[in-house]
């Protein structure tokens, strides 16, 4: 997906939350965003927003000497979302149908998000989540490729979020590669966030190699793109992985995310707000 | 009030939507917003959001080599106001308490601000004002105030809210003197829009000589600065004149705005939604 315009003041929010998760004083905030301001005028329309990101959050951790502005952030989201584990595995436990409430709570986990702007008691998206109607519904193809699947290839999204992931691969029954970025970006999952919210103890860990907030093959690692090519079954979580992988026609890739963004929204054809398990076209989108 | 940093974004957002409003194509959009970024370092975050905001506007306006890019919308704004304006003229004659009804609704009418980011329905706004609480509420002050001036001086607003205005001044009873931009900026009314509103027919219109998205008085005209140093009662509409005469330290001034945007929620003390008629402290706030 190309990036527009809309995007460029959203850009300037993300890098002003950056140095505010950094914890950096409003002067040294200031500096950061004048900074970011002056490599706009490089940015290719034609390219994704996570790869801007990836410029920009990189200008950023630059800027505030600092490898990972949003650790602390991050913790928070993920001792957050650990809290509600318990409670969230009876949940599927008593539930009818195992898988549809698992891929439920994977995709309301996908509200911790620190690329958009937005307020929200998780676990009141949780409960939305679990009635909400889907704006696109692929599970029925899901379901199928699932069963004839030998194992999957789960691509991450954000700290916090991993433990709902967690809950979704423990449901699957199925070895899962879980994939995080291989160093940080925004509140996007590292091997590190992973390993706090238990990843590790249920599914085999990989890094892409990248730190773009997103998925796009050329820049990640030849061994990320060996397993990509031969995977069975890919779930791409989040916002990020639709825009970079988008257009992909690999009809083995799942997008699980809520649309939290007016742009994708509109890429999309539905509403802010929308609970997406999309297949992949076969043909270009 | 001073500017925040997440008053950046927000410049940016205004100077797409200033050239969206032009109609201009997406390189030109670009091309607006390159160049804003490029005076971004010269902000004084000490300085109130509207005077910025009028160091952008004049440059969009060089840019896009247009004096009023809000002329098509504010005209749309200002016809889809008057189509109500037969159905808020019976609601008033209606309603038991004629001056708080007609107030709720030029309270209402600052629904139409395209400085902040919304999407709105008019008559579900006027719907929601007549019966929402005040956040801050001096209406006990301004009919004291009302019945002991013997004329009022009323600094618009935006256009369209002209006529919600002209409603309100319907209601008064009073010499009023409406007070509009000097020339075009963003989409707030001048004399050309308060004529299309009809407030000719009601009220005496002077502008304050300035193209700032509120009032700062150093830079308006002699003529304006000697009326309100001389008015017995001012009604100040909308968030641009708050963010500009909040510490005025005079009693006979009256602030009526919606809050749209939450820096000044957090300044009110007050939720973004809130409905406010607030007299001017005495001292310094």
């Amino acid at each position: 997906m190309r990036t527009y315009l809309d995007c460029y003041p959203c850009f300037l929010r993300q890098a002003l939350d950056a140095a505010r998760h950094a914890q950096v004083d409003e002067a040294m905030q200031r500096h950061v965003l004048l900074q970011v301001m002056e490599i706009f005028p490089t940015f290719d329309l034609q390219t994704s927003p996570p790869e801007i990101g990836a410029y920009i959050h990189r200008l950023i951790r630059l800027e505030l000497d600092n490898p990972d502005p949003y650790r602390g952030t991050k913790e928070r989201s993920t001792a957050e979302a650990l809290a509600l584990y318990p409670r969230l595995k009876k949940r599927i436990a008593s539930s009818a149908n195992r898988l549809d409430t698992a891929v439920r709570l994977a995709i309301a986990g996908n509200i911790i998000d620190l690329g958009v702007s937005q307020t929200y008691d998780l676990w009141d998206v949780v409960e939305r989540m679990l009635t909400q109607e889907f704006a696109i519904d692929s599970r029925t193809a899901f379901r199928t490729a699932l069963s004839a699947a030998r194992s999957v290839l789960y691509l991450a999204d954000n700290a916090g979020e991993t433990v709902f992931d967690r809950l979704l691969i423990e449901t699957l029954e199925l070895p899962v590669t879980y994939v995080v970025k291989g160093s940080p970006v925004l509140n996007d999952a590292t091997l590190e966030d992973a390993r706090a919210a238990g990843l590790d103890q249920v599914a085999t860990l990989l890094t892409n190699g990248a730190d773009i907030p997103g998925t796009i093959l050329a820049k990640t690692s030849a061994e990320f793109q060996e397993r990509y090519a031969e995977a069975e079954l890919i779930i791409a979580k989040g916002q990020g992985n639709y825009e970079t992988l988008s257009g992909s026609c690999n009809p083995k890739l799942f997008y699980l995310l809520q649309v939290k963004c007016p742009v994708i929204a509109r890429d999309l054809g539905v509403q802010v707000g929308a609970m997406i398990l999309k297949q992949a076209e076969r043909v270009s989108e």
